[in-house]
């Protein structure tokens, strides 16, 4: 599976799909995996940047211990195991984009659009969102919004932002970190590391890193809250003022400021949709697993019905089932005669393997 | 684990324990795993003298290509995979024996009785019982019912069996072959094999072994099918007559016969109790699993609910909720909270591992 992260050529030709998935973790990909074995085309869309969603963004290295067969399975070990599982399918699968907008169109399709631009047209949609979309985590300063995308943002620093003379970084974790490194490769003098704890919660290597730019004098360290931004009479950031674990209250000239606080999930615009939800969660119908929009499909822990419980056990077989029933619901005059992969001529020649030369998992 | 076969020792101990699970395929044992999760003690008891049910009868070296995860994972892996993952619960296993009986007690417990006659009494019963308990195939023949158990048997020959001086055997796979092997062992001169191909489906070894014991006059093989048993005046065993592929009809002296058709699906006693079957399923709350018997649950193949698939992948969910009912019934006043394997110590350590030394599934 090669993911598109950037933004598509202009103008955009819709994608059209039997089935648009949107929600890349482990629940999303195993759908995937059951839209291929019922032959429908399909495309998955995912905001985090990489495969795995929650799964590889919270824990991507603790071990899972109930998956059945799989004994401590890493997230990512787990991510692993089921983009490989779906390679014969080859979907289509893009990153690192928010489905934002949805609308029935006059065929009974829907359309769906992502922040870049990107339009599609599906059968049917699967929801297999999660607790949501990832988003950054915001400072909360006053007058920090005004600032978003001119001297303050939430992402990574890119080529282009204007960093000014005196960048600051706010935050600990490998992300923040990374900013750093970055900031001095887009050629600031000193950046500036504003976080609440002397000791980092990122990897070993980007600490060391981190203390090598320290002793250079590429950065200069500080530990504390943010309590206000310093602004100009035009509305320009000058300075950070931060509360110190002394107590006391130092302020120091700034030009600009990445914020990296972690991620957040939301549910987004999700939550606009007319999908009756309930608690965060969507209500569906047990044996489709079908919304109450019609085509509109709903698994994993996005999904509410009696007796849910948000283990990724169940998002496997509430996938199965989706995928049965969307095959149904796109091709009602079909036998519906279930296959078996240990026997299926049909289901071995489109994974494929066959009987006897058959790709082992174990050695 | 370490399962049961014999007979238990006389007079038994009725067993007690929060749920007997009647079943040991795939989905049974994934089943006591749960259970296990939820600090219940439990039981597991199979029909088949080994652990795995249909996927370890039916299709042992077939690769399953379906499971989340397991890329073309054969049955045998499957049931050792989740025999290993269940092992921290070490629950107590009976194979090859069925039950079948079922009461209510007074006070709320179900009182199970095997054919061996251990006795249990489980505060709660999941029936993971497939397409049923398989049976051995029986060979249809007039006056065959009167001989068994005293010159027919429906299973392998064993030690005190009057197999008298000309034992045949009728049957060609794995389990017939031995039974020829077991009766030579047994002491038999001569032993007749009687099958309708001259081609054996079983393994190669068991071909050339048999081979070797025609060779040497151990064996006398013949071809066709059996068309009537000769009987004497007192209703005994005589001889055998069989349709040959020439279209003969021969017939030759027989002192006792040992019948091996393969086995076939049967739900035996379970039939017979207030579960409201239809077609050959038992209707279940897809929320708890729960039957119309309280405390009676009944998960995979042997379960139906709307949408239901019989798919292993789905009788994992089935069992992971089942559980949790099961638990909550048990226990209604304990605290209803999720947790998960990654992050809850108390789980971490019924499983006997912690985050920092956990036993991982690939090297």
């Amino acid at each position: 599976m090669t993911p598109e992260t950037s933004a598509p050529s202009s103008p955009p030709t819709p994608g059209e799909v039997d089935c648009l998935v949107v929600g890349a973790g482990p629940v999303g990909l195993y759908q995937v995996f059951q839209l291929g074995l019922q032959e429908l085309s399909c495309a998955v869309v995912d905001a985090l940047p990489f495969l795995g969603g929650q799964c590889a963004e919270l824990y991507p290295d603790k071990p899972i211990h109930d998956l059945p067969g799989l004994l401590a399975c890493s997230g990512a070990e787990l991510v692993g195991r089921l983009v490989r599982q779906l390679e014969p399918f080859k979907p289509r699968c893009v990153l690192g984009q928010e489905i934002v907008a949805l609308a029935a169109e006059p065929d009974g399709r829907w359309r769906l659009g992502d922040a870049a631009g990107r339009v599609w047209l599906a059968r049917s949609v699967v929801l297999a969102a999660g607790v949501g979309a990832f988003a950054p985590r915001r400072l909360k300063l006053a007058g920090i919004e005004a600032l978003e995308g001119r001297q303050v943002w939430h992402r990574e620093p890119r080529a282009g932002d204007s960093i000014g003379a005196v960048p600051w970084v706010h935050g600990g974790d490998d992300r923040a970190l990374d900013a750093v490194t970055a900031l001095v490769d887009l050629g600031a003098p000193v950046v500036h590391l504003l976080y609440r704890r002397e000791v980092y919660p990122a990897s070993a290597a980007r600490v060391a890193r981190l203390e090598g730019l320290i002793a250079e004098g590429r950065v200069v360290r500080h530990v504390g809250q943010p309590e206000s931004l310093l602004l100009d009479d035009a509305g320009r950031l000058v300075g950070i003022a931060w509360m110190a674990a002394d107590g006391s209250a130092p302020a120091a000239p700034a030009s600009s400021l990445h914020v990296s606080l972690g991620l957040n999930p939301r549910l987004g615009p999700l939550a606009d949709w007319d999908l009756g939800l309930a608690r965060k969660q969507v209500p569906v119908d047990p044996a489709t697993f079908e919304t109450r929009l019609p085509g509109i499909h709903a698994v994993g822990d996005v999904c509410s019905y009696p007796g849910k419980l948000k283990l990724i056990v169940s998002g496997f077989h509430e996938a199965t089932l989706a995928a049965h029933a969307i095959a149904h619901r796109l091709r009602p005059d079909a036998p519906r005669i279930l296959e078996y992969t240990t026997s299926s001529a049909r289901l071995q020649r489109i994974l494929g393997v066959d009987a006897t030369h058959a790709a082992r998992d174990t050695p």
